[in-house]
C-alpha cells in the first residue's frame, strides 16, 4: 500500500460520521441557496470568518469560490483562503485542509487575471497545443494563489444553436472537443491544478436549446457522440475529476445515473478521481426532477450513483448521517467516496505533515507571457468567412473608416459569460474593471494610425433602439469603408443575449442589429462585419452582401488587436468554423453529424444545409493539395495510414487546417455521412509545401452495434481531404477486412493524436 | 386447425418461390420509383392491364391504390379492379386475388367521395364514438368499391408543429391519440376493412420538425409515449395491418428493427396481422439509411425484421428469390410472412371458391348520411379559443360583414393533404372539383341572409402579395365586424404550407398573413379570426388583439356550415384544444408531457409554456364543477375511481368536455407534470348537471422502470379535474400502497375507455 493509502486509511478509520461527511461537502458562504441560484455577494467579508468556522468545525471537503464572486484583490483573497486553510489545520480535530476550487474556463474567473478567448475559438484555431499551453497558465496562476481545482473545461458537443452556454463548448464535432479539452486538461494538471470535466454528460442536448431541459437521446447517441470527450479526457489527459450534468436523459437524471457515473466512467474507463456535482445538483433531485422525497433521499440517490462532492456547500450530503443511522444507506458508500476525496488531498500535499498554504504575496495574473498567449490564440481563432477582395485593407491611410456597431466600443463583447467582467462586475458597478482590454475600436485606432478613423454605435446589442441606425448609415455612406462590429453581450442567468440561462428562440442576430447591418449595406461602401457572438447566428444575408465577414467568437482580452490585425493584414486568418453557421433562422437542433436520412433529397422542403459548414474558413494566401494516400486494405480494428501533401500555393505566409473525414459507407447502424477523424493545423511559407501524415486510430470508426458493443465493422470507408465538411478535395477508399472487431474496453489508450508526423519541404 | 389454416398451408405447400413472392409485394402501375416519390398518373389507362397481366402472371399480393391518383369515376374505377381480381382468379396458376389498398384517412381518397375533418378535429371533438361511426362509413364505402384495405389511421402523437404531417395526427396527448385512433379502427374495421396503424413507430418525432429526418429519442420515450395508441388499436381494437416507419431512431432504422415490429408488435402485444412497408421504405434501408448494401440485402433486413408485404410495389423484396437459391435467407422467413397474407386473404373471403369480385354499380360515396356526419364532426370540433363577447354574432340584419382572407373563398383550405382535392386534383386542373363542398364565404351568406356581407381577400396563403392588403383593411373599417379568414394550403410534397414534406421553421402564420391581420386589427373594427390550419401557429398577438379567435383546423366539406353555425350561435362551440398553442414562433419540439426540468423556474431566459394549453376551448355557456371525489388508496396496479359533477350554470345548451389528469409526485424516473387519464364529452341542457364516473386504468398510470420493466410506483398521485392542463379546477390526492406492481403482458387488454357512467340530472 503506498503511503497515501496508508495515511488515507488511517485517517478513514479514524472518522466520525460527521467528520466524514464534512469531507463531502463544500463550504460557500452567503450564497442564496434557496432559489438553486447564485447570487452575488454584495456584502463585505466582514462576519464570513466566524460563519465560516461554524461551518467547519468538522472540516470540510472543498472551499467554493473564495476568489471568484466579487472584485477582490487575488493576493487579499489568497491570505484569507491561507487563513481558512491555516484555521483547518490547526482547529479541527483531524486538521485536513481542504480544496479550493474556482470557475476558469476563459481563464480564472478572479479580478486581474488575464482572460483567454472563448472555448469555440479554441476549436477555431484546432490548435490543441497552444490550448495546451493556455491550460499550463491558467493552472500555475491558481496554483499561486492556493486554488487547487478548476472548474474546467467544458467537454459538451454543441447540438443546438439555441442554447445559450454553446459559448462555453469546443465545437460541433466530438473529437474536436475531445482533443482540444484534453489539451487543456494536461496543461491545467501540468500545473498541479486539478481540471474537472464537465458536463457529463448530455445537457448540451437539451430539448430546443433551452438550458436545464430534460434530454431527449438514444443510449446510442450518448455513447457514440456526447461521452467521446470524456472517455478521451479520461482515459487519455487523466483529468481528475468531473462534474455531473444536471441533464436528465430519457427520464433518468445523470446526478442518479449509476450507469453513467459508475459503470462508464469507473469500471469501463478506469477513472479514479473525484465525481462533484454541479452547483446544488443533489438537491435538484428533489426539488427539480422529483425522483426523490426529499433532500436526503436525493442525497442516498447521488451518493449511490456515484457523486463523491456535493458542491457549492452542503445541502443534502449532511443529512446522510440519519439515512446511515436508520440503515437506509450503508456507510460504505460513503467511506468509497471519502477515499476518493482524502486520496486527492493526500497527492495534492494537503495531509502532509508539513502541509503550509501557498504564502501570499505578489502574484501577477495578468503578466506579459499570458498577454502575449492570449493574444496569438486569438490570432489563431479569428475566422474569415467571405472575403471578395476587401481584406486586408492594405494601405488605408487618409482613407475613411467607419467603425459601426454595438460591439465595436465594448470591452464585455469580448468575454464570456463566466469571465470575470461579465460574471461578477456587472453586479459592482462601482468596481474599476479590474482589466485593461482595447475595445476593437481602440484596436483600430492603434492598427490604421493614417486612417481616418469614424465611430457610430448604431444601436445596442439587444436594446432594439433604432435611433442611432441612420446616423450609423450615414456615417458608413461618407467612408471609403465600414467596419460594422456586431454580435452578442454575454451574461448569466438572463442577463445576456448568450451565456448560461441566455437561450434564444430564432438565431437572428439580436435587437436592431440585422436593420443596423441592412441599413450601412445599403448605402453600397463595402463593408467588413466583424461578429464577435458566443453562437452560430444565422446570417446568410450578410454573407452574401458584406465586402467580408470575420467570425471572431468572445476573442478574450487581446482579442480587439488580433482582429484588428487580420483585418489590417498584419496576420493572416487561419481560424477554420467549430460549428455549422445554419442558413436559416430556425432548424435546430442541427449538427453535421447527421446520416443520410434528412439530408439532401428527403420529402421535406426544408433544407438543413448551414451556409457555411464546420471547418470553413478562408486565408489571404490559397493552398492547394495533392497526392492522397491511403491504407487500400486494413483489417478492421487496425488503425488507417493516410498523407496528404498541402502547399501554399499563394504569395504570402499563412496555416492551413487540413481536415480528414471518414465515410462509412454500409453499416449496421446507420452513420454519419463524414465525421472528422484527423486535422493538422499547417503552417506554410510562400511556395513551401507539407506532407501531413495521420494515423487514424481504429476507435474513430467504430460504433455503438446493435447488440451494444462498440465494434469497428467490415466494409468501405471513404477517407478524404476537405477543406470543411461540405467541400471535397480528395477522397480514397479503403477496405476494412473481416471479421468485425469488437472493442474489450481493455485498450490501453485512445491514441486520439491522429496527425503522426508534418514533413515540411522548402519553398 | 380451422378451414382457414388448411386453406393456406396447402396453397404453401403448392406455392413456388415465385408465387410466394408474388403474394408479398403491391403492384402500382406507372409510378416514378426512381425519385422514391409518388408521381401524379397523368396518362390515360390504356395499356395498364397488359403491364398488370405482365406483372402478375404469379399473382400478386396487393393491388396499390387503384383509385387515389387520378379523377376516375369510382364505379368505373371498381369495374376495372374487379376485372383485375377476376383475372387474377382466372389467369394466374393458384387464382388468389389481391388485397386492394388505398388511402383513406379523411374520407376515402377517390373521386367524388365524402371528405371528413382532418385528425386534429378528431382529436378537438373529444368524441371517440362519432370518429368510429366515420371509420364504419368511410369503411362501407371502400368495401362497396372492392377495396379491402385502407391505410390509415396515424397514430403519430405530435412532437413538433414543425412538422407537416401534424395535420395528419390526433392530438399531442397519447392517450387521446390511442382512444379516438382506436375508435377509427373499430369503425373501419366493423365494415369489413382492414386498418393500418402508422406509421410504426416515431416518425412524428424527427429532428427540428423535418419530414424523414432521423429521431433522435430514448428507449422510454418510444416506449412510455410513442407506442402507446398502437398498443391500444392492436390490443384493444385488434387493428388488422401496421406500416412501418421510416424513421430511424438512435440509429436503427424501424424497417430494419426487429424489435418493434416482431419483439414489441406481435410477442408482446399479439399481434396476428400483417405488417406493410411504407412506400420504398424496404429500398430505403439501402438508398436512404445505407444499412443495406443493395436491394436484396434491403430485402432480408426488412423481412427478418418483420415487414411482411412491401409497398407500394415490388423492388426489393422479389429479389429475395435470389438470397433464398444463395442461401443468404430462410425460406421459412418467407412462409412466416406469406401465411399472415393469406391469412387476411382468407378472412377477406379472397381464397373462397366461390369468391366473386364485388360487382361494380351504382356507388354514392357522398350520400347525405356521410355528409351529415361530416357535418356533425366539424361541428363537434369547431374550437373557440378566445371571445371577449363578440360571438356569437346574434343579429346581424342590416349590418356591415367584411369576410377577409385567403382561405374565406376556398375550398381547398378545407381539406388536408391527403384528401383527393389537395392530393390529386392538384394535377389534373381540367378535371372538374368532383366535389360540392361550400367555402367559409358560401356558408356566411347562408347563415346570415340578413347581413351586408362583403369579401376581399388581402393577401394569398403564401405568395406574400401584400397588394390586397389595404382594401382587406378598408373593407373591415367600413364593417361593424369583420371575420378574417387566415391559414394553410395544404398538399404534398412541398406544395403546400402544411401537409407531407411541408414543415416549416418558424410558426408564424405563412406569407403575408400576419401582416394583413395586424392591419385589419388596427381598424378597431370588432374581428373575428378563424384559423384553418394543419397545426397550432403562434398568433398570441391575434389572441391578444381579435374580438374572438376560433380553430377549426381542417374541418372538411361541411366544415364551412359548421364554423358559420358556430359564428352565428347554430351552433355552440365544444371543441378543446388537442395540441398546445405556442406562444413564440419557436420553442419546439413542445409537449404538454414534460416533466418539472425544464418547465417554470429554470435558468433559462425561454419560458416553453404555450399560449394556450392542451385541452383549452370556450364555449357560449358556462360550467362549473362540484364534489370531486376519487379512491384514497389503492394498491399499485389496480384501477382508480373517480367521479365529478359537472353543471351548465348557463342559458344554453352546450357540451363540456370533462378531463381528468394524473400526476406522479415522486418516481424513479421523471414523469409528466400531469397526463391526461380520462375524458367526457357532457352534453347538457341549461342548469343541467351530470356526474361523470371515470375508472383510470393502471396501465395509465405505468411507466418504463429503471430496469426496463412497465410498472406502477406506489406513492401520492394527484387526480385533477382541469378545463385545460394549465388550468386545475380542483385536485385529490391517492395514495398508492406497495409493492411495485409490474406488468407482465398478460393483462389481456388495456381498458383505456375510462369512463364507466354518465348521471345526468334534470334540469
Amino acid at each position: 500500500m503506498p503511503a497515501h493509502e496508508h495515511r488515507v486509511e488511517a485517517l478513514l478509520a479514524d472518522m466520525s460520521i460527521g467528520e466524514k461527511l464534512a469531507q463531502l461537502v463544500g463550504v460557500w458562504l452567503n450564497v442564496n441557496r434557496d432559489e438553486g441560484v447564485v447570487a452575488p455577494l454584495q456584502d463585505s467579508m466582514q462576519g464570513e470568518e466566524v460563519a465560516f468556522e461554524a461551518f467547519a468545525r468538522d472540516g470540510v471537503g472543498h472551499i467554493t469560490r473564495h476568489f471568484g464572486t466579487r472584485p477582490v484583490d487575488p493576493e487579499q483573497a489568497s491570505a484569507t483562503l491561507a487563513a481558512r486553510q491555516r484555521w483547518l489545520r490547526d482547529h479541527t480535530r483531524l486538521g485536513i485542509p481542504a480544496i479550493a476550487h474556482e470557475e476558469c474556463l476563459t481563464g480564472l474567473a478572479a479580478w486581474r487575471a488575464t482572460t483567454y478567448p472563448a472555448p469555440p475559438a479554441w476549436g477555431a484555431s484546432f490548435d490543441a497545443g497552444l490550448v495546451a499551453e493556455m491550460g499550463r497558465r491558467i493552472g500555475a496562476g491558481m496554483r499561486a494563489l492556493g486554488v487547487h481545482q478548476g472548474l474546467s473545461p467544458v467537454l459538451d458537443v454543441i447540438r443546438d444553436q439555441r442554447w445559450g452556454r454553446v459559448e462555453e463548448c469546443i465545437s460541433e464535432d466530438p473529437y474536436a472537443v475531445a482533443t482540444i479539452g484534453a489539451a487543456y486538461v494536461r496543461g491545467l494538471q501540468s500545473a498541479g491544478v486539478i481540471a474537472t470535466l464537465k458536463h457529463f454528460v448530455g445537457y448540451s442536448n437539451s430539448r430546443a436549446g433551452r438550458n436545464l431541459a430534460p434530454v431527449h437521446a438514444g443510449a446510442r447517441e450518448v455513447a457514440d457522440t456526447l461521452l467521446f470527450p470524456f472517455e478521451v479526457a479520461v482515459r487519455d489527459a487523466r483529468a481528475g475529476s468531473v462534474m455531473n450534468s444536471y441533464a436528465e436523459i430519457d427520464g433518468i437524471p445523470i446526478a442518479a445515473d449509476e450507469h453513467y457515473l459508475t459503470r462508464i466512467l469507473r469500471e469501463e474507463w478506469g477513472f479514479e478521481g473525484t465525481v462533484v456535482a454541479d452547483y446544488f445538483a443533489v438537491a435538484f433531485l428533489h426539488t427539480l426532477h422529483a425522483v426523490a422525497s426529499d433532500a436526503e433521499d436525493a442525497a442516498v440517490q447521488a451518493l449511490t450513483a456515484g457523486i463523491d462532492v456535493e458542491l457549492p456547500t452542503g445541502v443534502a450530503y449532511l443529512e446522510l448521517a440519519r439515512a446511515v443511522a436508520e440503515g437506509r444507506i450503508d456507510e460504505a458508500l460513503i467511506d468509497r467516496a471519502l477515499r476518493r476525496v482524502l486520496r486527492q488531498k493526500a497527492e495534492l500535499g494537503l495531509l502532509d505533515d508539513d502541509y503550509e498554504p501557498v504564502p501570499s504575496g505578489p502574484v501577477d495574473l495578468d503578466d506579459p507571457e499570458s498577454r502575449d498567449l492570449a493574444r496569438r490564440l486569438a490570432e489563431e481563432s479569428v475566422v474569415l468567412l467571405a472575403n471578395d477582395g476587401v481584406l486586408p485593407l492594405g494601405d488605408v491611410v487618409g482613407r475613411r473608416v467607419a467603425v459601426v456597431g454595438p460591439n465595436a466600443g465594448s470591452v464585455a463583447a469580448l468575454f464570456g459569460c463566466y469571465s470575470f467582467v461579465n460574471h461578477v462586475l456587472p453586479h459592482f458597478p462601482e468596481a474599476e474593471a479590474g482589466i485593461a482590454a482595447p475595445t476593437l475600436l481602440d484596436a483600430l485606432r492603434a492598427e490604421l494610425p493614417g486612417a481616418i478613423l469614424e465611430t457610430e454605435r448604431g444601436t445596442g446589442v439587444d436594446d432594439g433602439d433604432r435611433s442611432g441606425i441612420a446616423a450609423a448609415a450615414r456615417l458608413a455612406a461618407g467612408s471609403d469603408v465600414a467596419i460594422l462590429v456586431l454580435g452578442d453581450r454575454s451574461g448569466l442567468f438572463g442577463r445576456g443575449t448568450s451565456g448560461e440561462g441566455c437561450d434564444v428562440e430564432t438565431l437572428d442576430l439580436p435587437g436592431a442589429q440585422q436593420e443596423l447591418a441592412d441599413a450601412v449595406l445599403a448605402t453600397g461602401t463595402p463593408t467588413v462585419v466583424v461578429l464577435m457572438t458566443g453562437r452560430a447566428y444565422a446570417v446568410p444575408g450578410l454573407l452574401a452582401n458584406a465586402a467580408a465577414v470575420v467570425q471572431a467568437y468572445f476573442p478574450g482580452e487581446e482579442g480587439a488587436g488580433a482582429i484588428a490585425r487580420v483585418l489590417s493584414g498584419a496576420v493572416n486568418p487561419s481560424g477554420r468554423l467549430p460549428m455549422s453557421m445554419p442558413r436559416a433562422t430556425a432548424g435546430q437542433p442541427y449538427s453535421y453529424l447527421h446520416p443520410r436520412l434528412g439530408a439532401a433529397g428527403s420529402v421535406s422542403n426544408l433544407d438543413p444545409a448551414p451556409v457555411l459548414s464546420f471547418g470553413h474558413g478562408l486565408s489571404y494566401t490559397r493552398f492547394s493539395y495533392a497526392d492522397l494516400t491511403a491504407d487500400e486494405t486494413v483489417a478492421a480494428g487496425e488503425p488507417i495510414r493516410c498523407s496528404v501533401v498541402v502547399r501554399n500555393d499563394g504569395d504570402r505566409a499563412g496555416a492551413e487546417v487540413v481536415q480528414v473525414y471518414a465515410s462509412d459507407r454500409i453499416a449496421s447502424v446507420t452513420r454519419p455521412l463524414a465525421q472528422l477523424v484527423g486535422y493538422a493545423r499547417v503552417e506554410l511559407e510562400p511556395g513551401q509545401s507539407a506532407r501531413a501524415e495521420f494515423e487514424v486510430p481504429a476507435r474513430l470508426l467504430s460504433f455503438t452495434g446493435r447488440d451494444g458493443r462498440r465494434v469497428v465493422e467490415p466494409g468501405e470507408v471513404g477517407l478524404s481531404v476537405r477543406r470543411s465538411v461540405a467541400d471535397v478535395v480528395d477522397e480514397r477508399t479503403v477496405l476494412l477486412t473481416g471479421p468485425v472487431h469488437v472493442f474489450t474496453g481493455a485498450e490501453p489508450r485512445l491514441t486520439t493524436v491522429s496527425v503522426t508526423s508534418l514533413l515540411l519541404t522548402a519553398n
